[in-house]
């Protein structure tokens, strides 16, 4: 393993995975997307999500994400799909989650923040293939009370969400 | 936030949250432990459970550490539960999983490994307060063949686990 010595505070830092907090937000059956301000990705969709502060609660770093990107209000449901994302050592946890009041607005990494119906989201300006992922899984238990959440995609959901990349 | 500029690459590495994958491992309805032989809590009774490694799924971190600390090939079945242990920044990921032969060992830093009955468990002797969660939420979805994935032990749960670091 390469070393990481601090200036600082001389510890060795290792490089961790890292760990990415989400969340399918939905209200009236519609999906709160946020087009990205910045880069990776700028100027596609994705769901409000993003890395995980020092002593927080996955579930309270989704909700600080929603607010923090979109000015959203969230409530966590339960969580939706455990990801890892092995080339760039992200684990990521998405949430359901659910908007009691259509009140939002684009935070400071978002150029533009929507509701989209199922058949009106940009498939083809999607940010990330776990976007893709998560919003499809979604669908699988909209109406279920609990489930066993997802793992990363397979077949030919996999493969369909590598397309969002060559975009 | 705290600077920590490296010398090695001259970037500043943040102190992330750290991601544990472990198990609760059964074989018939007996619960694999493992005796720390490592500070923290050494000599303690804890679940095979680590760090996750960079380019490691979490699923293959959780047999690679039960493999590692009870030289155990285990199955994993589905995911059990998701912990936040913020005083310490860490997320824990636990998997319910099984041995399909009673085969096991005490790898580097265990001290000895065992199959307990549920009612021979140390419960005076556990490592750590997610050991006594992971534990006793197995115990509730033992039978299930699928079921929402636990978060922290709350009311009493909670309690009595903490007793487990008063020792
Ligand atoms: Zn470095
Ligand atoms: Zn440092």
């Amino acid at each position: 393993m390469e070393r990481h010595v601090c200036v600082d505070c001389g510890w060795v830092h290792y490089d961790n995975p890292k760990i990415v907090v989400g969340s399918v937000v939905t209200y009236e059956g519609k999906f709160l997307l946020c087009k990205r301000a910045i880069n990776p990705r700028k100027g596609f969709w994705t769901l409000p999500a993003g890395y995980l502060e020092q002593n927080e609660t996955t579930a309270d770093g989704a909700m600080r994400e929603a607010f923090e990107e979109a000015n959203a209000k969230i409530r966590i449901r339960d969580l939706l799909a455990l990801y890892s994302v092995t080339h760039i050592s992200q684990v990521q946890i998405m949430y359901r989650a659910e908007l009691d009041n259509p009140e939002f607005s684009a935070g400071p990494e978002s150029l533009e923040v929507r509701l989209f119906e199922w058949s009106d989201i940009p498939w083809n300006d999607l940010a990330f293939p776990t976007v893709y992922w998560a919003l499809h899984q979604y669908r699988q238990i909209k109406d279920k009370d609990y489930f066993a959440p997802f793992a990363n995609a397979s077949g030919e959901m996999l493969e369909k969400s590598l397309e969002v990349l060559r975009r």
